[in-house]
């Protein structure tokens, strides 16, 4: 089996890790961010690009690939892997968060989902066996069991019988799961309640899964809600896995998750942004699109070394954009990929020198302050390196 | 004065010749063929990119960067090579084909042009001395004189006192031209009227322009028409001057107009069809789109080393298409220009070899015959050198 989990270091302060996945397309460091690649590319970016922002892996959607074009179509032609032409690993979720999305134009029951394609209309039925099939066709190093993702507010009556059934799938997934199949990571869901949290890990922990997410947060609930079903889950998690917090998120939702122990994260904040015009930067988000830039000759962030911070202006940034300009959503997500590769570089850094909690204080209070020097420093070391 | 240009073959069969243009930003071999950059970016690309498939200088819209960012915004950043991060020349028209485009939405007099821009419906009046002024801020190293790009067909009336006018404005450009400025292009025009052109093209070479373009072609006429415009007009223009085709066009206009003596092109051809999923190959033009490259493994062309065939499959492609992500654009445009800029240098050793005209027939005969062995072989030579 190709794949492996290892704890390098742990936090004195906190529950932080610093760990390392193995996979058959290579290893990657943790905590990790991966960037989204919903239709088989990130969007704007080639993989050669992707390396050298310093993005390790990647998350693919398997219910956009199952619809367009084709499971199958990619199995033929060798993989998710040759189809795009990317060589490091890749992650697949399940298609249960797409779904999810769908609203009323999907259905569930014991045996699976019914819905309609967002793209066509036509009718399609997955169920856990199904997921599972699908991303060996993909495949991809690490799938996901298909889960029901519970909408926010959900009742406890409604989120209980829905998280027992997330449990069943799993089962079934990993029942029909063969050797050679992508490693499995199961999905804790349980909505709100922290009791069905626990419920819901207790009983997916007795299988035996190479991984395991959270799901269902970051779906409206206020962010202290967010963190204290953290707090109730992880500690129910196999230390020696990697834990997988799903579609989250800012920077500063990174780090608080990162502190309760989580390891995996994607997002398409970063990209997304990017194409709306919104920068990370160490002074903050900044809106390239403001008439202030119109004649502004500085980089996006002076202690930026990505391609965009070293070759263009905001002046020109803005006019890119205005101009509603291809290369605008290019330069914008290489830079912002560029921003979240090297935050989570700096943060398995603080964690190897038991400084994660001052580095994550740090850049809270102080994100255009003391950090910018070591920022400067990382920035070198990541290109040099 | 940066500019110069000397000729360093004239095939022994045709009126072809092989030339190089010196100026301030570099030099550059003709027969050449510029990529339309239109806003400040050739469209997807980065100007790493273009070096890389071989783009030597690049053509700036002149009206659309007066009107967005501002001419004198570009100035104040340092002109448009330093906004656009782009070291090699850049020449730029004068905004005569625009204005032309906007139909209703402009009036000519003596004087000038008074058009409302299409961005937002804003009044602006453009003289030739205004011109000549936008272009010094753009810091070109080629410019454009304006001048009145008339519809096809018009009245031989209205033609004369066109051409008259544009002649006219051009004396006014040269008048205001400082020595350091962009080296200054007149352009002749004449509708299909051979007498006209003739006679435009007399009274410009009286001036003392650095190079002469032949405008107001590639408007609706037949392609016979434009040959015979070329042929009557050709043997007027000082054989020591660039030769300019604007707007032009597909390979096999270009094959023609070489052979005719014309030295430069531009045209927006291979970066559009490449937006549209159109592509050039050694064996004509493939729709990517179409259901047949659905599992398609194969590159575009597979007599073609571009980054796009020597990394993705035409399924890929079809896909990406299809799912209208960015990176299409990106890949498609890679290989049309690629494609283009190959086809100028084997034009190039052609005209030196003295077998141009049996390249160009073989290029039409046998597009995907023995010249494919040639293709390969100048490809090789490409990347390697």
């Amino acid at each position: 089996m190709a794949f492996r989990f290892e704890i390098i270091k742990k936090d004195h302060f906190s529950k932080a890790r610093l760990g390392r996945i193995e996979t058959y397309h290579g290893s990657f460091s943790t905590p990790a961010f991966l960037p989204v690649g919903t239709q088989g590319t990130i969007k704007s970016l080639t993989p050669e690009e992707l390396v050298e922002v310093g993005v390790e892996a990647i998350l693919g959607n398997t219910y956009h690939l199952y619809l367009r074009p084709g499971h199958q179509t990619i199995g033929r032609l060798g993989g998710l892997h040759q189809f795009i032409h990317w060589k490091r690993p890749i992650l697949t979720d399940s298609g249960g968060y797409q779904l999810y999305s769908l609203g009323g134009l999907r259905k569930i029951s014991e045996e699976g989902v019914t819905f309609q394609s967002h793209l066509d209309g036509s009718h399609h039925f997955l169920t856990p066996e199904k997921v599972v099939e699908i991303q060996r066709a993909l495949g991809s190093d690490i799938g996901m069991v298909l889960d029901e993702c519970v909408p926010y507010p959900s009742s406890y009556e409604y989120v209980k019988a829905s998280t027992s059934l997330t449990t069943r799938w799993a089962k079934r997934c990993l029942d029909v799961r063969h050797d050679a199949d992508p490693a499995l990571f199961a999905i804790v869901q349980g909505g709100m309640y922290r009791d069905l949290r626990e419920g819901s890990a207790q009983a997916l922990v007795q299988m035996d899964f190479q991984g395991y997410a959270i799901g269902g947060l970051s779906v409206g609930e206020p962010k202290s809600t967010m963190l204290d079903i953290l707090e109730a889950t992880v500690p129910f998690l196999p230390e020696n896995t990697p834990h997988y917090l799903m579609g989250v998120g800012t920077p500063e939702d990174i780090l608080d998750a990162v502190m309760l122990g989580l390891d995996l994260f994607d997002c398409v904040l970063p990209t997304r942004n990017a194409r709306n015009g919104t920068l990370f930067t160490s002074a903050g988000k900044m809106s390239i699109k403001q008439a202030q830039y119109n004649e502004d000759e500085r980089p996006v962030d002076e202690a930026c070394l990505c391609y965009t911070c070293r070759n263009y202006s905001r002046a020109y940034l803005r006019h890119l954009y205005l101009a509603n300009e291809i290369l605008s959503s290019r330069l914008n997500t290489i830079h912002n990929l560029y921003y979240y590769m090297n935050f989570m570089r700096r943060i398995q850094e603080a964690i190897r020198e038991n400084r994660f909690l001052d580095f994550s204080k740090t850049h809270r209070s102080h994100p255009n302050g003391r950090e910018i020097e070591n920022l400067v420093r990382n920035h070198t070391t990541f290109v040099l390196g």
